[in-house]
């Protein structure tokens, strides 16, 4: 039974949402045993307006919790027993197997940088954030692809992006039962000498490694299509692209609701579309997908939306309960083997 | 009168386009001295299937082109006279005022630099791309934003980014008739502090700045929003984005063919809302908007999209006229005043 350290706090909806998506885990039939961290009375107040099954939940008691407009470091250090810092305790003493939260992410990874370690041959973690594409990926036709590092490591290393390539694939194959995924770097051209020379000395060792299906280079365009499972690129230019995606969308429905309030025939069709245009925003809206995971600590870290309601707590719980079940921190030791042994 | 030397041969859809663009300027009331630079029989050829005024077309004969796939370097070196060659040299000789270029963008870039000085203070050129946002902008509400480096420079220091800054400003001014545009720094977050360090130096310098409105960094979100009038980037970055914009229209253009396909219900509402698609689809389509400006020499440069029509073509070479007439190369010289007399 994997047992989920979850910082009830943090989310921008609050402790209810967190205890209902908690709750609604319970009375599932393969239940995780989750570890509710915050204030108690809150959270009690919370459970009070649920049905749950109390063997599978558990309250930890934590004081204070790190506001989205605080600085992380200041934040963490005056209060050593807020949520999220109780939660990595818990994590770090082998109380819980994985650490969710959906919390101000700065504090969440330096949380899980005080507190645990990294494994070994990784330098800089990397946050890898699930996105949706035009096209289908992997034997379960899914339609999301993973791009790592969106923020975590401003500028990497050529080895820094080698083992963000690394700890994707391993995600990728155990997240969405992608037995191979191809793994490519994100640069201004296709060639092997297209990019920044982080990028060009990436793509020279990628092209040797045996343990990643490395696709070569990708460009901006590829992104949407979809090309790839896993696009790896530094946490700068990571960041600025997916917030991109997110203000595309918007602009994308902004438009379909203009165009709706204006024309009467528009209006009738948008009506009939309705259907579609849910469609299409469901696959543009990746808030819903379950968590991001903080990879390269030697503990599983997901990282929910700050806007998570209960459903996407839920699914963060469980994605972080799928990763450990299934080994993702020996998938990135095994992938990583290659480089280390050459150390 | 404003005279363009136009590389007629290097587009992707030949020289017929190339000689019907310079052809249907050459009638409008407002000409511009078009000098056709090309292969001189496949010139008149082309120009014996149109109508013109011979008073505002000049053949200049050119041997060889430089295709998509050449490298650059070597077909330049290899081909003196081919026609970016020539055409660039007329611009440099003072024989015509601006160069225009449907043709292989690197080797466009290349033949100014050979030819052509940079502007006092500029230590690297740019390459500015005009697209599409959700706001309107300047005193003629034009949905269209101006960004760059997109590509001509992959890694910028601080004063680089200054430097794309004020000739983004002065383009902006002069070819959007926004007399005062807001120019901001794409970074990972908002605050001046955010960013890698060449964009943190970047910030502090502008913010001193008189001669340009800046309104600090933007983040990813901001760039379909149309927040700012000119965003500010590294080449490798700015590469990345457009390229990631240019697929995601085609995303939603297929997502609704695909529901056109699918269902009679969506079929007609799409039938309904073809006009507003046909918006949407115009809006996202920034390649019938003019050329790209490669901006930091001492003559003006318009780079016109490799699959460049007869219209585009055209376009372009207005776009060059009035950077010309309004004085491009000397907005950018008082942009660039604080910094130069600083030194």
């Amino acid at each position: 039974m994997v047992r989920v350290a979850l910082d009830a706090m943090g989310g921008d909806q609050g402790v209810a949402e967190a205890v209902e998506g908690a709750a609604a885990l319970s009375r599932e039939e393969r239940p995780v045993q989750v570890l509710l961290v915050g204030e108690l009375d809150a959270i009690r107040a919370a459970l009070e307006d649920q049905r749950y099954d109390p063997r599978w939940l558990q309250i930890i008691p934590a004081t204070g919790c790190v506001g989205m407009a605080e600085k992380p470091r200041a934040a963490l250090d005056s209060m050593p027993n807020c949520s999220i810092n109780v939660a990595a305790k818990l994590v770090r003493d082998g109380e819980a197997d994985a650490l969710v939260s959906a919390g101000h992410t700065g504090a969440t990874i330096l949380a899980a940088s005080d507190h645990f370690e990294r494994l070994p041959g990784i330098r800089r973690t990397a946050l890898a954030a699930v996105y949706p594409t035009e096209q289908r990926h992997g034997p379960r036709g899914d339609p999301f692809a993973l791009m790592l590092d969106v923020g975590a490591t401003l500028n990497a290393t050529a080895e820094d992006l080698v083992s963000f390539a690394v700890m994707g694939s391993a995600y990728a194959k155990i997240i969405s039962d992608n037995p191979d995924p191809r793994v490519a770097l994100l640069s201004n051209g296709t060639e092997p000498n297209k990019g920044t020379p982080n990028i060009v000395g990436a793509h020279a060792i990628l092209s040797q490694m045996s343990t990643v299906n490395f696709a070569g280079n990708v460009e901006g365009l590829d992104i949407p299509r979809g090309t790839v499972d896993v696009i790896v690129c530094e946490g700068f230019l990571g960041n600025v692209v997916l917030k991109m995606l997110e203000g595309v969308s918007e602009v994308v429905a902004d438009l379909a609701r203009d165009a709706y309030a204006r024309k009467f025939l528009w209006r009738l069709g948008l009506t009939m579309l309705s259907q579609g245009i849910r469609q299409l925003r469901g696959m543009t809206d990746w808030k819903q997908y379950g968590g991001a995971p903080v990879l390269g600590f030697d503990r599983v870290v997901i990282k929910a939306h700050g806007r998570s309601n209960a459903r996407a707590i839920r699914n963060a719980v469980k994605v972080a309960a799928k990763a450990v079940d299934r080994g993702l921190s020996e998938q990135i030791r095994a992938g990583l083997a290659p480089l280390n042994d050459r150390k």
